[in-house]
């Protein structure tokens, strides 16, 4: 398996967790260092694996169902670092309704032992037609 | 100098370029390969330092004046790679007014000899007061 494909199968890990709405799947899968950065759309930066498991924590409870589709991804490896560009289509479900975007992400990881790590999520919308398209 | 200071440093050359609308400048901080990649707010995402410089080029070519200030910055260098995130409050003005917006940005360098280049800009609109606020 080269680094390459190690990285992808890390960033489809993160998406697996994602829509699985897996607490213990993003433990796996992201570093617990308190430089760790995560973006999510429309919110301010979180700094710090803390603060970064308690949002997927609040996402997750908030949410009812996910469904994610990942497409265009590039990887670049660059020593012990390596980034994802992807599309994400996020259809989430809440109590009162539903919603799909479409996101752009950078996702970045760092190897640990043989083992790559997510360091940096910076998600943001697309102008694509149905983002923000609620029914309620 | 350590090598953070060498990317902050890098970081404050691409502003210096953004903020003097200045193509040469941008030639300078970003390294010229097809796998390099760039998101401005609200656009799809470019791949590839030729359509990442034309998008450079049409944003000055329609843009009279930059101010560009940066604050929150933090880095992390990993090896051969190095990422800073920052927010940006960039005040345009245009031929029919001026726009202020708060982005929060990830930029990502890499070493090549002694020197950091930009290869990946992700910059995504924050949730601020004065965003979009558009004066005619």
């Amino acid at each position: 398996m080269s680094e390459e494909e190690k990285v992808l199968a890390a960033n489809q890990r993160f998406y697996l967790a994602l829509e699985a709405m897996d607490l213990e799947g993003m433990d796996a899968v992201w570093l617990h260092e308190d430089w760790v950065a995560c973006l999510h759309p429309g919110w301010e930066l979180l700094l710090g694996w803390e603060f970064i498991r308690d949002s997927w924590q609040r996402i997750f409870e908030n949410t009812r169902r996910m469904k994610v589709a990942v497409s265009e991804i590039t990887v670049r490896v660059e020593g012990s670092s390596a980034w994802v560009n992807c599309v994400e289509q996020v259809t989430s479900s809440f109590e009162t309704g539903f919603s799909t975007a479409w996101v752009q992400a950078t996702n970045l990881f760092v190897k640990r032992g043989e083992g790559w790590l997510l360091v940096h999520h910076h998600a943001s919308p697309l102008p694509r037609g149905d983002e923000d398209e609620t029914v309620q």
